[in-house]
């Protein structure tokens, strides 16, 4: 049973639930400077996002990706490929919000989705089922599911980046030894 | 008034209250596999840190780093070098520890930290107050606070990064999208 040693929803699920209360916990009543884009600052400069616009993001792909496409998976196979992935579907859906409001909305989704996928009752026979990414071409139900989680990591990881980049000057020569300045790993 | 505009220690502080809840939600309760070195899994490889390593980590720094080094620059400004930080004093520290028991542990410390920080009744002029570091040379305090900051988002980093390592076969062709799989910027 290679499916139950390499993949499990159960592991995979436990990461994606907790995104919502660890991005809560780490921005929730930041001063704006940490968190927004105002005059060069709470990004990594021009056409970079913001802590905001990162929670944005993770919310577009909760209405309009990872359960669609798992749904997409299931219900089309490789018949039909994925709709691409809006990354800046954001600036629009978010605008009028407040970070808070974001985070809200953000958990609540994620709730939903992880119930939604639950209800699927998915057996281990359905990981290794096919669906088509518009660029990537063939991928998994399991590869989606994973990088789902994955996608939240990379989020937080450029999160703590975006943060760090505002003390980038304020560390003095301390700077050498801080890895998250000299991070290239940007996200996609 | 450069001081008001470049260095606050109120959001320095915002960063460094926020750590403990952060690293609680994202943490406690995770599957082992995802935050313990067992067998090539749960670090990114040989002598490389879980997280369990990293807030292990975190602890020392709360015990014998920070907080010692602002009142050495306070007693003694560069008359009397820091200490250097052990790096590897976890391993020992944290032996036959629970992820939940360093978890709480890290909270704790940091609080009292805040609190004693607060106690010092910093004025802005402290802040330019001068240390000799055993490597790097002269830094100031503020430098030293916000390197405090910094170096809980440098762990973080690393933590996304940690984490989604241990799916970066999983995620199949979509490794190419998630910079967090291809980041290079490694906490030193």
């Amino acid at each position: 049973m290679k499916i139950a040693t390499e993949f499990s929803l159960d592991e995979i699920s436990a990461v994606l639930a907790r995104t919502p209360a660890t991005l809560n916990a780490l921005l929730r009543g930041l001063p704006d400077r940490w968190v927004l884009s105002n005059e060069g600052r709470g990004n990594e400069g021009k056409d970079t996002w913001s802590a905001f616009d990162i929670v944005g993001h993770l919310i577009v792909g909760e209405r309009t990706d990872w359960m669609p496409r798992v749904r997409i998976i299931l219900e089309s196979g490789e018949a039909r490929a994925f709709d691409p992935f809006d990354r800046f579907a954001q600036s629009r859906e978010s605008q009028g919000k407040s970070l808070e409001q974001l985070l809200d909305e953000f958990a609540s989704l994620r709730a939903e989705n992880l119930a939604a996928l639950r209800a699927l009752n998915l057996r281990a026979e359905d990981f290794n089922r096919r669906g088509r990414h518009p660029a990537l071409g063939v991928v998994t139900l399991s590869e989606l599911l994973a990088t789902w989680a994955v996608h939240d990591l990379t989020h937080l990881h450029q999160l703590s980046r975006v943060m760090a980049h505002q003390y980038r000057d304020a560390v003095g020569p301390w700077s050498a030894y801080l890895g998250v300045l000299h991070c290239t790993g940007h996200s996609a």
